[in-house]
């Protein structure tokens, strides 16, 4: 989730002359299992290839094809996109969900409330992408009818990336909004506890020849995964991303956010408007979480551990505007492509470092993964790789995952423990 | 706009007692021009009173009377919820805009493209909130015919407070959203100009016995007022509310961010983020200006300034939900105020200091003045009287401004030179 420019900026640059010196690097450096784990060295992957193996340790845990199939599509799309947080990451997690029966694998989505342009699904507890694909395509249906859609869903699961909502509407030129509620990791301003989630938006519009307006942001300063990254590496974190027990005490520890802290919402503490990111925190459970009819809300929906004991009843919300609705055909697209090139247009402040919008540096991850194959982290290579052994599906995994020396190993997801 | 809890709490603690003892103080202490001018003291007026005096001076610029009376009660309005710098402080930059040919006051929008639940609206250069309450009364019937509205309008003007229009359908029981673009003030991430107005995004949604979510915040880090009030008093603001004309270095210089540099998107500088309020503030301007077909978009929209020759050309957005058509009626409000109880009883990290919800404190604001009349600040009464004065009608103001010293006076609004 969100939008990372630094880490993103910095890939876009370097991955085209990068990736053939870092293959042969790969080959030339790892030399034992602790090397590799250590060497923080990239897997480079065929996407259908991985999507079969992720959707392979799905089945082995109940799930129907097609629906194993859809939840590892978007699994991939966030590592293409340069998301791994939100990628084949989390495939052990579902796969412990589902093996602890909080998820029902084989549910199918039913429409609860319906007039014509708004709708309530009731995911019966199913997979979160089954659920969201069901009422993302009702809402666009909706909007080509009406010229807006707006659909909302409870009694989910976690969908994935929310932009990958969006882009099914951007793929029949709409306007496409995809929020979702998620688990307690936002201290509220002037609370000393976790209220809220990360709790993402996610608007994508659609521009002239392929281009395109991609917002796809949580609520909190930064996601739960940029905080581990700093935590594994032994960094400390800027001012602002995160409080301590207090609530109200920044604090540069990411042990202290991960343990009795929390994430601030948008905008950091409360003298810099992290009130603003709180109020669009909460706006968007009410619109996912309150007005589908969630029975957990807030500081109330469990937390997302395969220890939870309960189903995580997420709520989703989607939005589709028809532009031709309001516009002759092709007219907002021509004047979306003209801002975003106005703006990209900007004179820097920096030299180096160029205007960007929001969308950029992910669809130039994107690209690169068209191009080079999926980018995987060693650590989460070796994670999917231990996952299809305990399901005796390795023989599903892409030549580059499996053929990873026999010794390595990676440490569990910390949610499944 | 914003959601000034500091300053509203403050307020909200003393207002009980404090106002006797301020009307006795004023009586008390006021001895001269001089005196009047800097003893910041406040006058409090009947809103009726306020807003006909507000309406006297749009008619003798050549307002009719049933749009000089909408125009005045929405600024009346954000003086009631405790922003003074969206309230009747702007009459005057409104009166100047129309005395320059600029609006013109007897335009009545029109429907440009519509369809069962979405609509375009020319603004045909009408008064913002003319424009705007065309817009959100069609928004709203739409939503009730077919689950929800979105209507968008370009060819408008600045239309006060966004939070005035989603109230219309918190009146009905709806949720609403209002989103406008202004005229240029934050500076985009990596970028060294402006390039964005403070986009705000308004949401209300109702809750059971009168509460409500009240969300109404610009979508950089603070409001242009906060940093005016600042630099008048001299005083420095917290980093990473502004930056200088470099546009990637934060300034706690008001006076650096008001002449050269730019206000932050929320979140600040890219470190903490600020790239998703810039995000955010795409989105609207989107919204706003793009899918309705505004002629100028993003910082190509003239300053909001009586000699910028030229129409604003400011768009806005409107969307409406109906919540019965999604669940069962009241269950919306129910489930919502139970949501709110539980955020407004989370522990707080400094006990002083309970935990709010977006709309608290301007709701406090509210009930203060339907008790003790709206409260204005001395400077903005005597640039209301002067207006007033310039207009050969300030026997319309209220006995409270008209009785203020007579040597005293207020310094012109800046946007008006």
């Amino acid at each position: 989730m969100g939008f990372p420019w630094q880490t993103a900026a910095a890939a876009a640059v370097g991955v085209g002359i990068g990736i053939c010196l870092e293959k042969l690097r790969r080959v030339q450096t790892v030399r034992s299992s602790s090397d590799v784990v250590k060497s923080g060295v990239d897997v480079f992957v065929k996407k259908d290839q991985l999507e079969e193996a992720v959707a392979s340790c799905l089945k082995a845990v109940g799930t129907p094809p097609d629906k194993a199939a859809l939840v590892a599509k978007v699994l991939v799309a966030a590592d293409c996109r340069g998301i791994p947080s939100h990628g084949v990451n989390r495939a052990e997690m579902y796969c412990g969900e589902l093996k602890a029966g909080l998820i029902d694998p084989t549910a199918n989505p039913k429409i609860s409330a319906d007039s014509p342009s708004a709708a309530n699904v009731d995911g019966c507890n199913g997979l979160g992408a089954v659920v969201a694909e069901f009422g993302m395509k009702l809402c666009i249906q909706k909007a080509k009818s009406t010229g807006v859609g707006f659909v909302v869903c409870h009694n989910s699961n976690h969908f994935g990336i929310a932009g990958y909502w969006s882009e099914l509407a951007l793929k029949e030129n709409l306007i496409g909004f995809a929020f979702t509620n998620t688990s307690p990791f936002m201290v509220p301003t002037r609370a000393c506890q976790r209220a809220g989630g990360t709790n993402p938006i996610a608007c994508y519009c659609p521009g002239e020849n392929g281009d395109s307006f991609q917002l796809d942001m949580a609520t909190t300063t930064v996601p739960v995964g940029k905080i581990e990254v700093c935590h594994r590496k032994g960094q400390q974190i800027p001012h602002g991303w995160g409080v301590d027990n207090t609530g109200v005490r920044s604090t540069t520890s990411p042990e202290k956010v991960l343990v009795g802290g929390g994430l601030t919402p948008l905008g950091g503490l409360e003298e810099t408007a992290g009130y603003k990111g709180y109020g669009l925190n909460m706006m968007v459970e009410i619109l996912c979480a309150v007005l589908s009819g969630c029975h957990k809300v807030g500081p109330d929906v469990p937390p997302w551990r395969v220890d939870r004991g309960t189903p995580v009843d997420y709520g989703h919300c989607f939005i589709c505007i028809d532009p031709t609705k309001l516009l002759p055909t092709g007219d907002f697209q021509k004047a979306l492509s003209g801002y975003l090139s106005t703006m990209r247009q900007l004179p820097p402040g920096d030299a180096t470092q160029s205007v960007l919008v929001p969308g950029d540096p992910e669809r130039a991850e994107e690209g690169d993964a068209a191009k080079h194959g999926v980018r995987l982290n060693l650590q989460i290579s070796l994670g999917l790789r231990a996952l299809a052994q305990s399901f005796n599906c390795s023989q599903m995994l892409p030549q580059e995952i499996q053929g990873l020396p026999e010794r390595a190993t990676a440490p569990k997801h910390p949610h499944t423990v």
